[in-house]
């Protein structure tokens, strides 16, 4: 379990659920390169407030979030704010997460690893039974959409070492897949680990805002 | 309460929650033109499967619905197929039912009807208590993406009289919200009423099926 100051590996496949604390920071990395990372959040005192894609693209007025943007709950308010990110910066925030009847529909033979268990069971290791899956903020995962509306899934463009930083607004936790697909191109190796770092609260916000700025300020 | 082969004006800033069995249809009439319709549905006998918009986007790798398209649950099923439009086809599933917050945030003093308020009144008419407000399917609602990502409010452009139809693929709870919004363009002519017909699962499907299709056939 990362805390902070420490780095974690999230195997290839599997999930993870880590609690922040408000202000500090949850550094992605997508170790070897073209890996999906689908993320989730909840409010730590109130886990029916949610990290919302549609409430995130409403406040946004865009589909993907960019650096610096605020990541909405369904109550409206900034559960997390993106504050770093090395990658080419392509993310989605339309496409469900994988769960067993999208690999049968794929014509997986028998069982196979999904987000949306990993999600329940992250969140069921910390004593939170979740019935419902709440569309994830899919990191690094390319989804190209066209002006006709049509959707396409291509391999992640992150490279090797390429990382996020989410910055928590209030108290959270936030669940990580690393996702297991591996019957379409969207992980671009197959499905491989990430690493996950906790950054502490203490350290300057963003190059552009001044060490003492209080977290989640302007984000609202 | 419509039902079969009944009219019903839903007014303006109001919701309704309608049963389908499977085979029905209910049509949508854009009475006056320009007003959004956000529209769920449940599955009757399970109401923890709800049509989800981020399961239907990842089912058809479209970001909107076209005719004769399903529209899929949270379990990748479809509850409802797209089975009429006469509108120019602009529906968007991106953006969240308005909400009490969403208000506040847009200015507005006091109170103000909104969808989400309404799904869950429509649904607790019916004995049906809803602690989370799925992402809606905006009928009529016309959101712009742009290639960069950038999504734009935008008047409806559904003419006066222009209808949807929606069949049900199994026994279904639609509930649908004349939206309230009036602090942004999205009702071309501020909100106003609509009307429901519910159509019996007699009648042929679609111009270019046979009669005795069965309902959703080929739809999975």
């Amino acid at each position: 379990m990362p805390t902070a100051g420490n780095h974690h590996v999230l195997p290839a496949r599997q999930g993870i659920a880590v609690a922040l604390r408000a202000g500090e920071r949850l550094r992605v990395t997508n170790t070897h390169g073209g890996q999906v990372v689908d993320t989730w959040a909840l409010a730590a005192d109130d886990v029916g407030e949610y990290l919302s894609m549609e409430h995130s693209r409403t406040s946004l007025t865009r589909l993907v979030p960019r650096l610096g943007d605020g990541l909405y709950s369904n109550c409206r308010r900034p559960l997390l704010t993106l504050v770093e990110d090395t990658s080419p910066g392509v993310h989605d925030t339309l496409i469900a997460a994988c769960d067993p009847e999208r690999y049968r529909q794929l014509g997986a033979p028998g069982s196979h690893a999904n987000c949306a268990e990993n999600f329940r069971s992250a969140l069921a290791a910390r004593g939170i039974q979740a019935d419902r899956v709440p569309a994830p903020l899919n990191l690094f995962m390319n989804i190209r959409w066209r002006e006709d509306g049509q959707l396409e899934f291509l391999p992640s463009p992150a490279r090797a070492g390429d990382y996020v930083t989410l910055e928590a607004t209030i108290d959270v936790i936030v669940v990580l897949s690393a996702c297991p697909m591996d019957l379409n191109p969207i992980n671009a190796r197959g499905p491989q680990d990430v690493e996950l770092e906790v950054l502490p609260a203490t350290r300057a916000r963003t190059p552009a805002s001044p060490p003492d700025t209080p977290p989640g300020a302007g984000t609202a």
